[in-house]
């Protein structure tokens, strides 16, 4: 167990590393690229604003930066709908698709080769016109899809986050999945690493985000792999093949609480 | 070969997940705490400055998150010292200690359990006041220290960084270092996922406060990790114990150039 122990942190470590692995990438072998994110599942589509001025209480760059901390406590208040799409916008939300052959996003973070390996749901229980339940963003359209109403939800997602019920019961919380192959394709061996560094960025942008809309954020890296995956309807997390998806990062966000 | 490669990316794929392997972390243990970030090295420091209003260009929050793109053109501009801080402090900037027993760092960026595992290193080339050379941040007080003077740096970094011009020779160069064990203690074998996302956050807000300030900032996944780590002086990366420190990701800052 102690040797075991060891060679887990020692390969850990490795993997924070920049490799010196020397393999052809299935781009360079002429492999076509796989898609640049999900397709949608559902028709329960729900389109999103972009216009977000009025939703923005503090759009004072500094102030956020300094105000920014992690809050686990919420107020009863609802997110809107447009706060949400901020939300949404400022995390993984698509500026251009560029390229001919080669495809790729530009979003509102940068991604290792713009490769944005993530999907994103959210566990919703408190949003202005939407029913509680677990939704994907539909990134390349700016929508979100229902997936599945669940008015019961709440101690599901508290159990799959190891009993933090602050995220659990949360207005709304994110989800992120990696889908590492989307990356692989050009990176192999050293995507893994780039996409938890990319998904540090996007979970940054949610906190700034956040303030800008009075919201308390809080990043959730303990969560059980298998409840998350499962509830998320992801059965592919553990295939060594293209076909993988599964929870790398999540973060819960509120309305904050009024300053005593 | 095709074996070895599959066996690194199942392996990275795994620690992309929330571990599951049960061990008391050294914290647990009660084996006292590590240090909450390196000692200086040297008496040659620069003091920093908090005074941000008068560097900022644009602080308008909205703007700055739709504007950040990678840019790996600079003009030939230096940076102002004020603005150098900004761009630390955005990034590392301590805003309290907390704690008796177990001392932890609140800082402009969250990091699991507030463990701040990093060092950040500069490679100065064109910033108003400083000799060029390779600093040290002193985090704790918003210092920095010179580690040393290099008027000929510019190639030796563009190597380290293979080939990518734009970063050798970019006004300042940032690079992050890990340290692994600071959140080892506390998280074991989830630490080392936790510290990749944590450095997203990191440059995640040097993008961002790079725009405030008129600046271009692009990530560098891709370096050399021994070239690297030899010129910031870590001799100590592939040690297995609690003195290992290596790099982990960088980024190329300069004054955007001119639109045309």
């Amino acid at each position: 167990m102690e040797d075991n122990y060891k060679q887990k942190i020692i390969q850990g470590r490795e993997i924070m590393k920049a490799s010196d692995f020397d393999v052809e990438s299935d781009e360079a072998k002429g492999v076509p690229q796989p898609s640049l994110s999900n397709e949608k599942s559902t028709d329960n589509i729900i389109k999103l604003s972009k216009e977000f001025e009025d939703v923005l209480t503090d759009n004072n760059f500094l102030t956020i930066l300094n105000n920014r901390n992690s809050k686990r406590k919420y107020a009863e208040d609802a997110l809107t709908l447009t706060e949400l799409s901020f939300l949404l916008w400022a995390t993984q939300g698509v500026k251009r698709v560029i390229g001919n052959n080669r495809k790729a996003t530009l979003r509102t973070v940068p991604s290792a080769g713009a490769r944005h390996p993530f999907e994103t749901y959210l566990f919703v229980n408190n949003v202005e016109g939407l029913k509680q339940g677990m939704y994907h963003y539909l990134a390349l359209t700016h929508e979100l899809e229902l997936i599945r109403e669940d008015a019961d939800q709440e101690n599901k997602v508290t159990k799959a986050f190891l009993g933090q019920s602050f995220a659990g019961g949360a207005p709304v919380s994110f989800v992120w999945s990696v889908v590492p192959y989307r990356s692989e394709w050009r990176y192999s061996v050293d995507a893994q690493k780039y996409a938890l560094l990319d998904a540090g960025h996007i979970c940054q942008n949610l906190y700034l985000a956040g303030e800008a809309i009075g919201c308390g954020v809080c990043a959730i890296g303990a969560y059980d792999q298998q409840l998350t995956d499962s509830l998320i309807g992801l059965s592919n997390a553990y295939s060594s093949e293209e076909d993988s998806e599964f929870t790398v990062y999540a973060a819960a966000v509120g309305k904050k609480v009024t300053e005593n």
